[in-house]
This record gives structure tokens, C-alpha cells and sequence, in this order.
């Protein structure tokens, strides 16, 4: 199977590392606006040749795109306006309402399978790509009754080949869903970093101080803007919804201090606890 | 060098398990208020022999309390009652400035240490306890120049066989600095953790949907409320100071995303990103 990746980032580039791996696919065009992208993704043996965009996609049996949500939504018309009944494209975005929602009159809708692994680290492009990547994690199909058989078929099969297991969603439950998990983790992040760099002047002591949990709390704070303002654009109303409910979780914590009621600090803590349970399962 | 641990969990048990590897302890003193506790780590070969207070502390060259802070606080002044010239005692408590104002007129004032290794985990009890714990951390101790040289040199001994290197600091500047680096992280955590169970009230999607950013960023909302209500109530001037600033700046982003300013939203995580250049020095 031919396979273009238009992104040849940490995402696009780790299911090119694994699909080759699992020789699911024997030839990979790259196609990236980012030519030194492109030349690592040559050289790291993540994709066999660039590619233009109508080359690539025209000569392949499926398309991913693997790009920034809002330009995934721009190109995903267009690209689907120059494939056949015999070709599959699928994105890999992390907010799904507004891609499918953008070509839901296309002629060639059908052929677009809407999917969103769950799986990322803080790191982008090439060089960060891994076939160490997916494994064991939750791979998410949404509206899958807007997909053909045939295409589907082979998303799932692309699934299979990561190790990971499928989940079917509605898109509009998925973004809800995704705000809460893995949106709202972000702002966190990016909040408490710019926290600490607000009050913390002696860079030199965050870092001799910085314990394994603060580094673990922080780390998604890493993750680049090109990346994360388009999602929380596309995904706005419902990371809107979440973030006050956070500001108003942590303004209990607040009260409870200012009040001294430590007994009702221990239940917010108690409550919170509560995580281990199911994310231990 | 015989020792005794009171508080035989994470710390204490690791401390002791990596001290008896190293041969820098020939005999440990478990001491713990918990029987169970006690015989796990009588099983797990944390500690030699079970003892009383009195009988450990009064046998034990070194003696290093390891639980929570305020009851660390409130025993210690009676552990340095049992003490005489030649005998050493050191906390590893995540608060200084409370627990040395409270033995500061004490005659025995000069052999303890305070101390607070910047290791651990989410987990408690001795059967979280590993050898493989505190390497290539750092290890605070704070105000020195009330602690006898040679009290001094033990506890600077006790760090070299952690692997850890020692970082000097005036307790109250270590209360501060913590409630950055280290409180307020937990707090967030907590927090973020009580958000996703409020906002979604199906566990199943969170289990399944689960990417490492969330589990990274919801790890320490883990941590029992035992060892934490204790932190927050005798750090609490900091700890608020930093929550404040902490809300201040997660206001930010809601403010960027309600008025769909994404050039700010993008400064913003511009900014955060910064955390990077100090983590990965």
C-alpha cells in the first residue's frame, strides 16, 4: 500500500515509522511546506520520496494528514477533491466537530475517515518521531456511519497496525471529551510554567529544585503554540466550559486555605484521590 | 552507624533501604505508630528490629524523622529530649521554617539537621519504598549555621550515599521557593483532578481515553491528603501567594479565548514554552 503523510511531524512521522515497521505500507511520500522537515523525514527513513501535494496524494492508496487542526481543515477539501473511490484520506486532529463538519457536502466525504490517536508527547517534528509511539493506547474513529466500509476498513487496519484499540465517537462528544482529558491539561500546564516563571526569578533554583513531580506536572507546558492555539480555537466553547470549572476547583482549594478549614481541604484532596481509581484500572 | 527511621513509608523506607545498600548503616530502628506498617517494613528488610521511641532514638547514632510535617514538628523537641552530644537527628520534611522556629530555644538545638530531599512519588507506605530513588536530586538543607559541624557532616554523608548533591538555603527562602516549585504543582494536580470528575460523569471515557499528557499532568492528585493537609496549612502565606497568582494566570487564558484573541493566547504559551530552556539545562 502506498501512503502519503502530508506532516511529517512527531505524529505523521511516528505512523510512518510504525507502518513501515509493520511493512503495512511499502512506499511513503512526504509532503511538508517545511522543506528541512521534509529532508530529516528523507533521511530519518520516516518517508521514501517528496512529494507536491497532487503527486502525492494522487498516487496514494491513503492520505493522513498529520498538520495543525485549522490547516488539516483548510486542505482536507481540496485534498479530497483530487482522490477516487478507490482512496482513503484520515486526519489525525485532536478536535474533530469542525473538519467533518467542513466537507460534510463533499462528494468525496465518504472517503474521509476522521480519527485521533491518543497518544502525543510535548515534542514536535521529525526528529521526535518514534515507532515507539502508540502502543496500547485508545485510537478514536468519530461518526463512523459518514465513512464507506472499505474505508474504514483500512483506518482500522491502520489502527491495528499501531497496537492501539479503536473507540467510536460522535465528533461532537469527542472534542467534549478531549477538553476535559487533554485540553484543559494543557492550559494547566501552560499556567502553572508561566506561574512559576512569574514568581520564581532565580531560574537557577527551579532548576536545582525542580522534583520529578513538578517536571511531570510542567512537562505539557512544552508543547509548541503552532499546535495548541488552533485546538483551543476549534475546540473553544467546550475548553471555555472546562477552564471555569477549574478556576472554580481551584478557588475552593483557595478558600478552604484562606479559611483554615483544613477539613474540608482534605476532602477536596480525598475527592481528588478519587483519580487513581480510574485511571489504575 | 546504627540509625533509626520514624516513619517507616516512601521517604523513610527509601532513605533506609539505600543507606543499608550503601553499608553507610549496619542497623536500622523501624519506628512507626502503624503495627502494619511496621511489619511490612520488618518484611521488606527496610529496618533491623522494631523499637519504641525511646529505645531508637536513645540506641541510634542517627535519627531521621520521616513523617508528616506537623507531626514531625510536634515530636521533635521530645526526640531531641532523648539525645545527648555524639547523637544526630534530621527531618525530610517539604516545610522548614515552622519545624526549626519550634526547637529553636531547645539545648540540643545544634545536633539536628534540617532537611528535605527533592525526591518522590505519588505513593506511600513501605511497599513504595525503592533504593532506586534519590539519585541525581537535590538535597536541601537549610539553615546550617545552627547545626554543629559535625551533625552537619552526617547528614552531608547520609546525601553523598542518596547520590544526591546538597543545596544550602535559609528556611524561610525553602518555604518559598517550594510553594512554587513543588505545592502549588500538587494543588493544580488536585485540582484538575476534582475538574475531569465533576465535568465528566463517564469514568469509562476517562480510562479509556487517557493520554500520557493526562496522566503526567493528574499524577500527583494521587498523593494522600495525610502528608499534604499538613504541607499547605504550615506553608499557607506562600502557598496562597502562588495559588493567587496561579488563578491570575488562568484568567489569562479564558480572557484569550473569550475574546478570541489568539495572538495573545499564542504569547502566552510562547511565554510557558520558556520552562523548557530551564528544565532541560
Amino acid at each position: 500500500m502506498k501512503i502519503s503523510i502530508i506532516g511529517t511531524g512527531l505524529i505523521g512521522g511516528s505512523i510512518a515509522l510504525k507502518l513501515r515497521d509493520k511493512k503495512f505500507t511499502d512506499f511513503v511520500y512526504g509532503i511538508d511546506q517545511d522543506e528541512v522537515h521534509l529532508n530529516n523525514a528523507l533521511e530519518l527513513n520516516i518517508i521514501d520520496e517528496k512529494a507536491d501535494m497532487e503527486n502525492g496524494v494522487k498516487n496514494s492508496d491513503l492520505t493522513i494528514i498529520a498538520i495543525p487542526v485549522d490547516s488539516a481543515r483548510k486542505i482536507l477539501p481540496s485534498v479530497l477533491d483530487l482522490i477516487n473511490d478507490n482512496q482513503t484520506v484520515m486526519d489525525v486532529g485532536s478536535t474533530k466537530s469542525g473538519i467533518v463538519e467542513s466537507i460534510k457536502d463533499h462528494p468525496n466525504r465518504k472517503r474521509f475517515v476522521a480519527f485521533h490517536p491518543m497518544w502525543g508527547t510535548e515534542n514536535s517534528g521529525p526528529k521526535s518521531a518514534t515507532k515507539e509511539s502508540f502502543a496500547g493506547k485508545a485510537a478514536v474513529i468519530c461518526n463512523r456511519e459518514d465513512s464507506d466500509a472499505d474505508a474504514l476498513e483500512i483506518v482500522e487496519k491502520v489502527i491495528a497496525n499501531l497496537e492501539m484499540h479503536p473507540i467510536y465517537m460522535n465528533a461532537d462528544a469527542h472534542d467534549v471529551h478531549t477538553a476535559y482529558i487533554s485540553h484543559i491539561s494543557h492550559i494547566t500546564s501552560y499556567a502553572l510554567a508561566n506561574t512559576v516563571l512569574e514568581k520564581e526569578r532565580e531560574e537557577d533554583t527551579i532548576f536545582q529544585l525542580a522534583s520529578s513531580g513538578f517536571s511531570s506536572t510542567v512537562r505539557l507546558a512544552k508543547s509548541h503554540p503552532e499546535m495548541w492555539v488552533p485546538i483551543f480555537r476549534q475546540n473553544k466553547e467546550n475548553v471555555l466550559d472546562v477552564l471555569n470549572e477549574h478556576i472554580t476547583q481551584l478557588r475552593k482549594f483557595k478558600s478552604a486555605l484562606e479559611k483554615e478549614n483544613f477539613e474540608y481541604l482534605e476532602e477536596l484532596i480525598t475527592n481528588a484521590n478519587k483519580i487513581r481509581g480510574i485511571l489504575d484500572k
